[in-house]
């Protein structure tokens, strides 16, 4: 696709997982009033903090929390911009 | 089981204990209005953050506030993501 | 008794004084409507932060806000769990 | 143009791009009641803060947070002045 | 009297001064809107913050915000336990 | 002129600029609910902070936030005191 | 005078000038709804804090903020004990 964007210092691109109750892995999204993070793929990051680079790589699967991040639309897909620290876990 | 998450930093994932009243080392969650700890088992954990390793390890049993960390589903069971500092002791 | 909890990083664990108007040492916790000590007993202590070992040691008797900490049952007792700032003094 | 202002430390000047639904490289800022990212050209750069020069440059097309900076009309033309904190990427 | 209590860290054991409004060295409390500072003995001290050490000694007359400190009795007599940082002046 | 004033560590004393709808330069102050940049003459500044000497100097014409500093007369004329990170841009 | 008072760590003891429209210098307090600094005699200063020895010293002209400091009298005269942050300038 090569998408031209660079996120800025710690900041990560995420396109979100269209909403599902059950993926192939088998990780379901829990339904209460808690937050409940959500999963999506990592497509662009940044070059990290002074003395920090970012442990996310491009193509990783991840989980972060429901309001992190900013909406942007790109090409007609829909993304996430967040801060890495947003992000919960590679999966 | 091989669960294939790898939490971000200095966050743990956690299963929590099924609700009980009495456990078999004879802790007892109180019912009263102060925030009460809760149990459970820690099954991955992070890399730890800049020249902080994380303390608690895979296998522990450990306390940690009832409204710590995000609520995540994964192959049909209830885990809790969380930082460690959210953790109050290993028991 | 050999408690089998290991309280993380500079939290303490404190089994606290039966409730009291006076204590042996003459100690009278006022009863007024400013935030008033509890005194406890030491039971279990966490490692200390980096660089930052603990002061408090385990049977000591200390003084601490009324608010502070969480409460938790042990082997049929009742204990608190409190950061080691929340104690103000070893009496 | 030779803007006359420098603006200080780690702040940027930016002139916002005109409203628009879909640019020319597909760029959409949705209309939803979360945050959305804005898109602007950086016009004047600061010299950034002790240790930490900035990352972007004039010319740089960058999206920013909707309601990052202040204000400014020059010659005649809308800018807004924002920390680089503010700018999330540059696409 | 010799106390048996050691304050934490940087907290100051004081004993308030008897309410009044002229002193024998002139100090009368202004009956004001604004914060009004009060008036004590040291009595004890903790051992200060690392690369800290405090700056009051036991005997020291001092001055104090209105609010500082938690009350506790000891002996019969009203103390009040606060951080260093409470103390305005050595009087 | 020879004010006799000297601003503490990172404080600027400026000399706001008439209220005016449009500058020799051409900057004009937009009337909108935003927060609106506003510019003024620095007369005085102070010695920095530790290790942080300020960028502005006596003379410069600088940009500043609508609610920034603190107004006091001096010899007749009106001057705003803050700090220089309340300060936008010099132009 | 010979006050006897030491504040402690980065505090200041101010002998505020008496409320004036005009003071022989030409200073004016404007009386408008924004915060308005206040001018007063420094009679005593702390010892600074770890490596930031004070500035201003004993019988230097300030300003400071309307709010600034905790009221005290002493030998009869209102004085304020402030940090020296609170100070704007010396005049």
């Amino acid at each position: 696709m090569g998408l031209n964007i660079k996120p800025l210092a710690d900041r990560v691109l995420v396109e979100p997982a269209a909403a599902e109750t059950t993926t192939a892995s088998g990780i379901i999204i829990p339904d209460t009033a808690k937050e409940k993070p959500q999963k999506g793929t990592v497509v662009a990051i940044g070059t990290g903090k002074k003395d920090e680079p970012l442990t996310v790589q491009v193509g990783d699967t991840v989980l972060y929390g429901k309001y992190s991040g900013s909406e942007l639309k790109l090409e007609g897909n829909d993304y996430l911009i967040m801060r890495e620290s947003d992000i919960l876990a590679i999966i």
